[in-house]
């Protein structure tokens, strides 16, 4: 597989009235959480609220035959999903879906919303997949791969012409890394246009099969943990992706679901943008440059892939990062049941202004002594000082107090 | 108390290089909300993530005796303590901010870090303000009300020429009413410079003052409600704000929390952007445009003032919003307490496809019977009527549900 400059030049005056070019800001709060002077591209702020759309433009704006096909097809229930619907849609196509039988409503809606015919099937996503490639042989329908292929690949490097545009100067690019056509095409682009820019990719730790790959390092099968970053999950690295990325890539590290969770709620309280988690894990990836070895330069560019995050998991990694910076704590508290002891505990809390958010009082569960009870209790902290202060304010009265 | 064109004009020029001309960005799915061509007024982005640093800017560039004075003072547990406090900064001045004993952290902290002073002081706002006050009196400090100031309003007014410059054809503008210092310099700029277009306000409906006395109804005393929009709970009107609002802007209304919490989510989920209560009310309003007889013209700009929301309220919104939009409910089941009652309700919701988030067995509750359990069933459900269909095939089955 080959993708040239030429090849993403050319896709970019393909797509680029029918796409947003997104915003590049330079953002205080994340300057001051990286130490260099950082910029913001907003591909979460895209039509249909990631990047994939340009990949899927490119792709069905370049189908020669549009006239005699009828239908083109993808499995994916997420970002890929509704960029194929959208771009299939724009051109006059129609597009099917195949998408895991149990995923979440919110992506079928959406999915749908942009004109699209959803098919649920298979309990996984490979067997989505394999269904969809079925099809495709069986019906004749056109097959959009999310990124084992040069339009797709091609159209997501536009986004590294248009770094190169709004920030001239720009030293560094942080992206994600999924199957790797994001990075690939972005890549291409500002390594052939800017040789001496680094280009930085980031896996989420649930899914390094790509980093240990491009470490060299021997890929263990998969073991299925999850991540908060699924717009990455990817299980199997692809060898052509692979190819592209050893060639173009500075280094490849990666993030843990609890740096992600921090990320996303930094975004929002800070930059007021919302990220899904594998948007936001490159300003994670960011913030630990030094750690890793990154040389970000005098400016680095973070990209902000997508945005669309259930609001359900919103509201989980809020909990999640607001916990992971002790600005949330829950204490496990053993005391003994009498009258009385919950106002003992409160009262230190007020007095150090922890703000109570929730309290659990449980008496009879498993381990729990008769004389005993358990009281956890979810606390609005300052931070982790503030959470050890308030803890051996509790100890000193002779609680047990554990952190869960 | 006057405010000119002129004196907005002015104010442009004196702070327009300290802060951000905030995006006007075309939004589509604002638009298929609204039903007219939609553009959000991004001030959630603007320094300190609201607008409010624009008229203490103002205000604070203007003071004449800068050498001479060493302080200015605010009373404000919110953005305008944030917008005092870095104006002050950028000027060398030093700022004073009292607020509420029992202010959340996040706003002591976020003041504190733009250089500020947080005196806490008073159980409630009001004694916070009297104490300010006291302060200037005995100091000599500089107060900066954070309405009733012709600099302040002045420099909130500036927005008012920026979108006009950013989109000349707009036809009306939907801006949000707390003090009513925002909605008196954007309404003097709008209909000095084109009287045409229309300037709707809105307030929220537990603080529904300006809107009756605008409307000339009486004001009852105010009874503490809250609300979500808690950055224009103003509980006594002004009058010098009333006459303002009076000669320039169109109508106001009032809002309940639940569809500012719609709002909130809607501009999270589909815009990606993060905007606090009173940022989010002005689209609240827009959708509601037929029902209050609100003539938006061709093109109209929804000003999202601030994104300053607290991170555990945005879980808390987050449930509300899809409560209210049909996308999570709530059931209370009454069943008898034998084994493999969950069982079948579980299968009817797994049969229906609702996902379910959360389960509470409550077998001991007051007015529950001996023979009988209360399971509160949370689910994710794809709308009111997929719930109406639950709740039928439940109750076909003999269970007693409630929606909670």
């Amino acid at each position: 597989m080959k993708v040239e400059i030429e090849d993403i030049e050319y896709a970019r005056e393909q797509i680029k009235d029918r796409i947003i070019k997104t915003d590049l800001n330079y953002t205080r709060s994340c300057t001051e959480l990286i130490g260099v002077p950082t910029y913001l591209k907003f591909e979460n702020m895209q039509y249909t609220g990631s990047f994939k759309i340009r990949g899927a433009l490119n792709k069905v704006l370049s189908l020669s035959n549009k006239d005699t096909i009828s239908n083109v097809i993808a499995a994916s229930a997420g970002n890929h999903a509704q960029g194929v619907a959208l771009s299939a849609k724009q051109v006059g196509l129609k597009a099917k879906i195949v998408m895991p039988v149990m995923s979440p409503i919110v992506k079928v809606l959406a999915t749908q919303n942009y004109g699209a015919e959803v098919i649920l099937h298979g309990e996984i996503f490979d067997q989505s997949y394999e269904y969809a490639r079925q099809l495709e042989k069986e019906k004749g329908y056109i097959f959009i791969h999310p990124y084992e292929d040069e339009k797709v690949i091609a159209g997501q490097g536009t986004i590294g012409l248009e770094i190169l545009e709004q920030l001239p100067d720009v030293d560094s690019v942080i992206v994600a890394i999924g199957g790797g056509g994001l990075i690939s095409g972005v890549a291409i682009a500002i390594k052939n246009k800017k040789p001496n820019c680094k280009v930085y990719g980031v896996v989420s730790a649930g899914f390094p099969a790509m980093k240990l790959m491009f470490n060299q390092e021997e890929v263990p099968p998969y073991s299925p943990i999850g991540t908060i970053a699924d717009g990455i999950a990817v299980k199997k690295p692809s060898q052509i992706m692979y190819n592209f990325i050893s060639k173009y890539v500075d280094d490849v590290v990666e993030i843990t679901d609890d740096e992600v969770a921090k990320a996303i709620v930094f975004l929002l309280e800070r930059t007021k943008t919302v990220a899904e988690g594998s948007g936001a894990i490159t300003l994670a990836a960011a913030a630990m440059a030094k750690q890793n070895n990154w040389n970000l330069g005098k400016k680095t560019c973070v990209l902000i892939g997508g945005g669309n995050i259930d609001m359900n998991m919103v509201a989980k990694v809020i909990e999640k990062g607001l916990t992971a910076n002790g600005r949330i704590v829950r204490f496990k508290i053993s005391a003994s049941d009498r009258p009385g002891q919950l106002q003992k505990i409160t009262n230190v809390i007020a007095q150090h202004g922890g703000n109570i958010l929730e309290v659990f009082h449980n008496r009879i569960g498993k381990g729990i002594k008769f004389s005993e009870t358990v009281i956890q209790i979810v606390i609005e902290s300052k931070g982790f000082k503030h959470i050890e202060s308030m803890k051996k304010s509790l100890v000193e009265l002779n609680f047990k107090v554990k952190i869960d």
